[in-house]
């Protein structure tokens, strides 16, 4: 039995002539996802200090631009920034932003040389999850508990794996990265809450991206990273120092079973099923739905350490608050980007009535977020007359029990397009949604993905300083 | 009592107007020894391939040069590739490397827009290495037992302070860098004897000029990063989640009391009584010393763990075993960089002597770093006509107990700089190590630092792409 480096780099650089319809219709899905949301992210305003704290060099001869990794630090904070991007509960970790963030950087970097089809970005994109999720699971639970943040951490070898699958590196090379990487891991789950969360997945792509390089460049690490003292061990806080034997690459891979949960609502995870029975009962009553009277809102036991705000006023604590979330949607019957404004908040028909919602927490809370991920919520809304409406909502929006519909793709998309570029037309963000869609055909993907992305790279080759 | 982080950051970025005049010389010691290592150590072929892996952005105009952070990367590999910089077995790191690392990054970058004064710099360096090593023994033992690498894992939040203070920084700006930078905090100790050993200084000097760039551009941290679940959890392995109240800052210096130690022989530190054994016997014996008929070297207990290459073949592989430093002292009369090139180990008349050198362990192995440190070494050379000479040494060269003299300091500085720039005058060389005494009464260190360093910055200030 080979090990856990060696197996872990066969299997990120080894050749896939065939690629399973099906996983690439999750991955493109998977892919638009994160694309749209990092296009979004990048009109944060902590997305432009970030861009200020880059020291950009040279200057003066054109506009400065940035490097693959500085790139990767923009994108990945972007693509989290809203937190909209898609979850994995096998080892809660956000997957896709890390991964695709490196990516992204490399197809337009100088690093990528060579032409890169759609077929070999999202083989490359599948590894990368699949290296994070199943190192994850092999790190446990108590890697969360400590404190570390699993889509910083992992996201680092992650990104790595993918990286080298896009260079097709050799697997001593790949060894080498995800070794360097094991080094460079790294985010705290304490710093949630602020824009260092986001940093995090900017970090991860960065170093991965980074590592690979190092390894192109011929930089070794030490054999056995992941065993005998070594990733596992530390970040397990010594509680094991093995990959599971069980614990398969690829069979099926990550994205496909059970498959990544993408965010039909752009805040926290755990109001999507209470927004879900929102809107169902506001398209029933219709016209009635904004004269209802008060609500009740039954969650699963543990939601509430996460849902701190009942009575929010600013568009980030609204994400994080159920009587919102229930007073927007009776009023707007959608929740968007723009529920999430101050302004959208602070609205006094919306204002006025979040003491008429209740929030009640039933049965008893698990150990693990997997325990509140498939307990079912319960809404209710008491309209004037004395009648009300009931709907209990069990699959997460989203999830693969209620996976998203093309055409909520498409809206989710064309949402976040015109948020991170104002002047753009619905129909233009349109166009884009239907090239995205053909995006495992193109033989090059780099031109689309540069007329995309909010960050500019160098586009030829760079010269080095030379070295006393 | 204010928490952890506000601590720190007072601490970190409180003005100075008094320097004590023996901690003045104590970091301008520090600060030339790290210099020289550094300087060495940008000849190592390793350093080569790094600076290759690092993609420097834009092109074409004019040669190219390196961003702050990533020089602060590049002198942080070459300042411990050697291993032949400080130590502080207070919580075994290295000290100097990284926050050295950082300041040099710093001072020689375009963020450096003000004149920097000696005493500002050195007053940036203790307070750096102090968070570093203060924080390490918060941690406690446990730390290293994990696995992870302290001069890698605490060097980031050392640079961070340091830099902070180095830019005046607020207290809450420099609360927000630490914050920052204990999530980019990372290493592994399983990376030793690989050059990701180096890069984890690297990385910890680019992490903490970041993390204050970062703040100082606005990014902002969640409160109480080193408490309830966050950094010292963590990275304790839950073992402690707090920092024990009588550890206090600054009181004295950790710099100070009990000092840092200073490697006197580029090799592992636990051969450094040996070699001082053998050279004292060598010294008294003349012309009689290359003679030698058989020598014994006895050990504390646990030595063996690391000198594990008993017939070296290569300069590498020397600096881990006893039998050479023994037969190659004994002929040279001296110990220094070019004792541990291929050609110098690979010598007939010393491999042909290797097997004449008997190594013992006596005593029981202790738990910790330190009590190997503090046992004695004995060597005793056997001459042709019968007799022996013997030799007991029980404070390591370097340490506070024995420390270098400003000669021994010297012959160090020159002894790298020639290695690190093979034009070199001794004279030129010597020169400079005069103008270094000086550090502390110059009005503007950068031109100085700038003649010496072996990396390139930008020198004028960096425009900004504009976002979408």
């Amino acid at each position: 039995m080979a090990d856990v480096v060696s197996r872990l780099a066969e299997f990120a650089v080894q050749p896939r002539a065939n690629f399973p319809q099906a996983m690439e219709q999750a991955s493109i899905a998977g892919l638009l996802d994160t694309l749209a949301v990092t296009i979004a992210g990048s009109a944060d305003a902590d997305f432009r200090l970030l861009a200020q704290s880059i020291d950009v060099s040279p200057v003066s001869c054109r506009s400065a631009l940035y490097s693959g990794p500085d790139t990767a630090l923009l994108l990945g904070f972007a693509s989290h920034v809203l937190d909209y991007d898609d979850v994995s509960m096998l080892c809660v970790c956000h997957p896709s932003a890390p991964i695709i963030s490196a990516l992204l950087a490399f197809c337009t970097s100088a690093l990528a040389t060579q032409p890169i089809t759609g077929t070999s970005f999202l083989n490359a994109y599948c590894v990368g999850t699949e290296v994070m999720v199943r190192t994850g699971q092999a790190l446990g639970f108590r890697h969360y508990q400590l404190g570390f943040h699993p889509t910083s951490t992992l996201g680092a070898l992650g990104a790595a794996a993918a990286v080298c699958a896009a260079l097709a590196l050799s697997p001593r090379q790949c060894a080498a990265a995800l070794g360097i990487a094991a080094s460079m891991s790294g985010g705290l789950k304490k710093n949630f809450g602020s824009p260092v969360k986001p940093l995090h997945v900017g970090l991860a792509a960065a170093s991965g991206l980074r590592a690979a390089q190092m390894a192109l460049a011929g930089l070794g690490a030490s054999p056995g990273p992941f065993e005998e003292g070594g990733f596992i061990h530390a970040f397990s806080g010594g509680t094991t120092d093995r990959w599971p034997e069980q614990l398969a690459l690829g069979k099926p891979f990550a994205i496909m079973e059970p498959g990544f949960e993408a965010k039909r609502y752009p805040c926290c995870y755990l109001l999507h099923k209470t927004i879900e029975a929102v809107l169902e009962i506001q398209s029933d009553a219709g016209l009635q739905a904004p004269t209802w009277r008060r609500a009740e809102v039954r969650l699963p036991a543990g939601s509430l350490e996460a849902l701190i705000h009942p009575y929010p006023t600013t568009g980030l604590a609204g994400k994080f608050s159920a009587p919102y979330v229930v007073a927007a949607g009776l009023l707007d019957g959608s929740i968007g980007l723009s529920s999430f404004k101050d302004s959208a908040v602070l609205r006094s028909d919306v204002q006025d009535r979040l003491h008429d919602v209740t929030v009640l927490e039933v049965g008893t809370a698990g150990d693990a977020g997997d325990d509140i991920g498939c307990a079912p919520v319960d809404v209710e809304v008491f309209w004037p007359g004395g009648g009300s409406s009931a709907r209990r909502i069990t699959a997460s929006p989203g999830s693969s029990q209620d996976p998203m519909t093309r055409i909520q793709q498409r809206e989710k998309w064309i949402d976040c397009l015109r948020a991170g570029r104002p002047g753009l037309s619905r129909a233009e963000a349109d166009r884009q949604f239907g090239l995205g869609l053909g995006f495992v055909a193109m033989a090059d993907v780099r031109p689309w993905l540069r007329e995309l992305l909010p960050v500019d790279q160098q586009q030829s080759q760079p010269q080095k300083e030379a070295f006393p």
